[in-house]
């Protein structure tokens, strides 16, 4: 079970359109799932709504819930709705099925492990920036990929089934990668180190890169990626390599877990980098 | 399982005290469950909160939910935190158990049912109004009393698991005892019809409606009464007035169940009362 909030400004912004703000709510949920190794199968909503919303933004709102519950198989079991006189507020509880017992934790990452990251890294951020002007330069095709991933995470629930019985740790990447790294390295009880130059970034991440190197620090730390980051034992990577072939989703070696404690992003040159911060913090 | 979302300035006001708001938030997710004959045992939480929200205040929530959590023998099991530039927004999903297909429903009522609620009718709306400053001239134990009961509802699990067995349709009083009766009447399909001079009413109310009489739509509409009205068959009077001895808490019968549909509520000179309204509405 997981319970992930929304609030209009925060999560998304006013103009998005009310389908995809439906399917972001749901999928951070199921996200959430996915890295538990979870199976999702159920989920209640409070819409906590201000009276501005009309029938026309409901509609597209239900229509977006509507295709994500048949995409992933998982239905709307009740909830609440009330007026606000604040922004939109969308709160979701998720449920999913995992044996007994098998659930994926954030605290299982154990010396010696690889780090392993599913998708593409950065790309949610970057969309962010994108529709906040700051990128007005960039190709079309690539500003339209990355504000697709803003407004759409991609969570991946059979991913995250297949990973039990191999994966050790895993968590979905919400908070931003170092950061979310650094929760499983801090449960853990051990280190993390990442190499920059492993990265998977989209070619539209890598135009963004090459224009503004300075950006970098928004791919690892910026947020809303829900892909999921996991660790292995290196006796297991054939096997995740295996699962990259089968599930069409790119599973990508970054680093690996050692003794000690704390995230080390390492650059090209060997060097450790210094990030002025390691996630998006609500506080 | 049951989701309810607290607003402040809609379910509470912004001076009450965190504790209190607190308390109020977990407890009318337990009055659903109670009206379902569930035995509450955890809940998530999603705390959506200003940045004005300081460290007083979170400790003060939070003792308000470790007293409760004691109260009723439930525990937190996770949730979300996330800043909001609106109100104090707090949305929670309480789990309970009841033995499979014996919950009690809404929809259950039977023609020829009594018609019976728990505690006292009207106090927490004229709580509020008496917050809001309209009832200045009242006695300062009476006014104690019914502003008490606008910011800590009283969920009643026990006596909703003991009407198991004995009670056809339950609903919890959140939207206003007429409301709530008529959502009854309608899930039931069947009419529903209460009497005035049944009502119970605490001694402040009563004080209340002696000066004021025109208050009285606010006590059968006012809504967060959160004490349970149900239905049951004249075999079971005995039995529930046994509960009433049995659990402290008065049940008092109001009025009876008919074929037909919608709710009639009658004076002591039998006349219908025509209301304005029917019960709080959000939007």
């Amino acid at each position: 079970m997981t319970t992930d909030a929304l609030v209009e400004g925060v999560h998304f912004r006013s103009e998005d359109a009310a389908e995809l703000v439906a399917r972001k709510a749901l999928r951070v949920n199921l996200s959430d799932l996915a890295a538990k190794g979870a199976r999702p199968f159920a989920y209640p909503l409070a819409a906590i709504l201000p009276r501005r919303v009309d029938e026309a933004w409901l509609e597209a709102f239900a229509s977006g819930l509507a295709a994500d519950q048949k995409e992933f198989a998982v239905n709307l079991i009740g909830g609440d709705s009330t007026a606000t006189p604040g922004p939109i507020t969308l709160s979701i509880t998720a449920f999913g099925h995992v044996a007994s017992g098998r659930a994926l934790l954030r605290s299982a990452a154990r010396p010696g492990d690889l780090v392993f990251v599913s998708g593409s890294i950065g790309d949610a951020a970057l969309g962010l920036a994108v529709l906040k002007g700051e990128l007005s330069d960039l190709a079309s095709e690539h500003a339209h990929h990355l504000k697709d991933r803003y407004w759409l995470p991609r969570p991946r629930p059979r991913l995250g089934q297949a990973l039990i019985g191999l994966a050790h740790a895993a968590i979905d990447i919400s908070d931003g990668l170092v950061a979310d790294l650094g929760h499983i390295a801090e449960t853990s009880g051990v280190a993390a180190e990442i190499r920059i130059d492993s990265l998977p970034l989209s070619p539209a991440a890598k135009a963004v890169l090459q224009q503004r190197p300075g950006l970098l620090e928004r791919v690892l730390a910026g947020g809303d990626d829900y892909e999921l980051l996991f660790t292995a034992p290196s006796e297991s990577r054939q096997a995740v390599e295996r699962l990259d072939a089968a599930s069409g989703i790119a599973i990508t070696l970054i680093g690996q877990i050692a003794a000690g404690e704390g995230v080390r992003v390492i650059d090209a040159e060997g060097r450790a980098l210094a990030l002025s911060t390691t996630g998006y913090r609500h506080f």
